[in-house]
């Protein structure tokens, strides 16, 4: 598979390793299991394993280790949940991966500020599992259960972007350990500030190559009064996709609106053991008021009605919804798992909405001719979706077949004036596509790069090649 | 005052000056007046005039003066409505002022996806007014009728930032003539993106010293269904901000919520003929369904009436509450203008929302015992607020003594995990204030700049000292 990493790489220096060892003691790993472990991803990408594994407990720890690699030019990968599906978090030019998940602590949570600081290896569910008594939720929810620090680093976003945004407006501040090994703070608490460039948004999406974030100051929202869900099945695709984008100009603050179709339900259905009618389906939350939240649910109904929906199956129990909620997290590996031994390929297009049904029912031409199984499953309310190929990876035809269809998908995309990706980055898998949709911009993002890493040694390789 | 420009500058070389006016013809001024209109601000800055003014008609303008620019190293510094109030558009090292004031056209709007794309010197309310004939408003709003590209560049926000956030939130993409003179776009019409570095985020707020900014696509917003605006007077100022803490602590979704104390109320009702109670006062303002309005009214008169509120008048009357809103508008012309001939001077303090009525109050506790008249009025909803000072120019005590005010005021923000500026910018005046609250994060501020300017004549002088 592409981006293979160079097999002629030079053994670290024993004097590096030597240092280390000593430095870190029990956190320090170069067993063949550890590294392994370390360079496999959930996509078609690698493996591509470090050279050793730092178990972080501490911003002094990672300072600590990026004046060694410095001194000794090793390369730095900051590793999180590994859940990344652009092959983010690979050493491909080997180094060591800091692995962040013993950096933990939920620091403080501010509840009447609505913002908490938590360590980067903090996972999302924990946080909310630590937040639920206090009314509080944090609302960003790739399907993984992924760290704090990596959903920084990659942008990610998930199913309530629609309403409450990405990791770009629900990150406030970070602490940044920088390639010259200093620690430093991004912003404040404070929800707004003008004070001078804007470093917070520029280290969230770096993918951790300008530097590795320890601890993040999160936005929080309280847990609405009423939460109602639905289901909903629809004769056609096209009806779905225009009920959403209805609902949407009509100012119906929807809190979450999933599009998942005829082939992702079948995977749900089996992957997760529930019985959805086999029909291209809507996952909506509606959150609010119990005034608000009937107004919400009045509107989109009427407009599924005018496109075709089938039923309106209502959840309103907890346990319920949850089951629904964890079954649409796993769409991705339900997706997979179509076939066994097959590893996944994800596509992360984003459109305005408008352009969004000409996107998806042209994509679905393109899926039905497309040898490898595949499905659409999508968080509609922002313009984006995933197509999850289902690939053998023992054929070269398939990765082939998968490759031309994703640049398919990819051109049309960006004829719409939309993005290569929504939220899963750019990593290793859509380097060509950056340059593709932002041009001499991206001029200017390796420009920063050799100035804030000019040895580029921090995630070497990822975003764009240098 | 501080900041002055060398006096010691020496003049544009002939030929520069000969290539512009060749290039530009009567798109270029060297006139002593026109110096001088681009050499003031609306603080207590300067004069700095520029060598010379450009009015840019198009990107190619920008992109050919930038180029002249640099080889012949001379400053360039962006001009928009020129109503900044930390400096930000004085060319204090001269050069040339680039007016935006003619590329002002609305370029397109999606409607159907609620955004826009305009060119830089665009103001917000003669956008405002092309677009509510289709629904829609851009709801960022500083005081002034200033251009978007300038709001972009100091990541301005106003009085709706509470509901629907900044200039930071509100800018999708940008068009931008880098130092280098080459045109990058930042970003797609994608309501949502993680493709590379946030180049968007980095020059939002970039106070023009990072590139010029000469087209801006916008998010906009639906006009909500129902708008309700209230003016309540309150007994005491700690009634008044607990009451909005409060209000933001219940979930209130609040569009609007400013805070005007007795003096600032004094200010308005002469600037702007209002006869409102001279008492401290909040504005605030609901957007929603009918029945969402009616549920905030509830839960925020209820509060108010538990924190002293005098009286609640409703003005439903568009044109009433236009009047309201135009006089909180011109708060900063009315407080600086309590006399004659005096020059404004304003903080610009954000905190966390649990922290101000501790900060507001020892504010108003600092201003008992300084002889400058000054008023409060703020953003409270998001923890800013403003102490306009109206100051003899030609009294260096009053300036010192506003300055140590001033110096209170943002420590003890500081000290609450706040930032020194939240909508104004570093300009020339928070200098110092930047390096107090971000530390070394300035340091990497400066590697951005050397590196993206190498010859430092993108608005030199600003946001830090090289």
């Amino acid at each position: 598979m592409h981006h293979a990493p160079s097999p002629a790489r030079p053994p670290l220096a024993p004097a590096f390793l030597e240092a280390a060892r000593e430095r870190f003691g029990h956190q320090w790993h170069e067993s063949g299991a550890m590294l392994a472990q370390h360079g496999r991803s959930e996509a078609h990408f690698g493996p591509a394993p470090p050279d050793a594994v730092l178990f972080a407990r501490s911003t002094q720890d990672v300072v600590d280790l990026v004046q060694l690699c410095t001194a000794h030019d090793v390369p730095i990968v900051p590793f999180g949940a590994g859940t990344s599906i652009e092959g983010n978090a690979l050493p491909i030019h080997g180094g060591v991966s800091v692995n962040m998940s013993d950096m933990n602590a939920i620091l403080a949570v501010h509840a009447e500020d609505f913002d908490c600081t938590v360590q980067a290896g903090c996972r999302r569910e924990e946080l909310n599992l630590h937040l639920r008594d206090m009314g509080l939720f944090f609302p960003i929810d790739p399907g993984a259960n992924a760290t704090i620090g990596g959903m920084a680093s990659t942008r990610a976003s998930g199913t309530n972007a629609v309403r409450y945004g990405t990791m770009r407006e629900a990150v406030l501040a970070l602490t940044v350990v920088t390639p010259d090994g200093k620690v430093i703070r991004t912003g404040s608490r404070a929800r707004k500030s003008a004070a001078g460039y804007d470093l917070t948004r520029l280290f969230v999406g770096a993918d951790g190559t300008l530097g590795i974030i320890t601890e993040v100051t999160l936005r929080l929202h309280p847990i609405p009064e009423q939460i109602s869900a639905a289901v909903c099945g629809f004769a056609t695709l096209q009806g779905a996709v225009d009920t959403v984008v209805q609902s949407i100009q009509s100012g119906v603050p929807l809190a979450r609106v999933e599009l998942l179709d005829v082939m992702q339900i079948r995977a749900v259905n089996r992957w997760s053991k529930l019985d959805l009618p086999e029909t291209t389906t809507l996952f909506f939350e509606f959150h609010g008021s119990p005034a608000g939240v009937a107004e919400q649910v009045a509107t989109v109904e009427a407009l599924a009605a005018e496109n075709g929906v089938g039923d309106f199956a209502w959840s309103t129990l907890a346990e319920e919804r949850a089951r629904l909620w964890k079954a649409r997290h796993e769409a991705y590996w339900a997706a997979v798992n179509l076939r066994p031994n097959a590893v996944g390929w994800s596509t992360d297009v984003c459109v305005p909405i408008s352009r969004l049904p000409a996107c998806i029912l042209a994509t679905q031409a393109d899926l039905a001719t497309c040898s490898v199984p595949a499905t659409i499953v999508g968080h509609v309310g922002d313009g984006n979706f995933h197509v999850i190929f289902s690939i053998d990876p023992t054929s070269p035809d398939e990765l082939a077949e998968v490759a031309a269809v994703n640049a398919r998908i990819v051109e049309r995309a960006l004829a719409m004036d939309g993005t290569c990706t929504g939220e899963h980055g750019i990593g290793l898998g859509k380097q060509d596509w950056l340059v593709a949709e932002l041009g001499d911009a991206v001029d200017i993002m390796r420009m920063l790069k050799r100035t804030m890493d000019p040895k580029n040694l921090f995630n070497p390789g990822k975003i764009f090649a240098l």
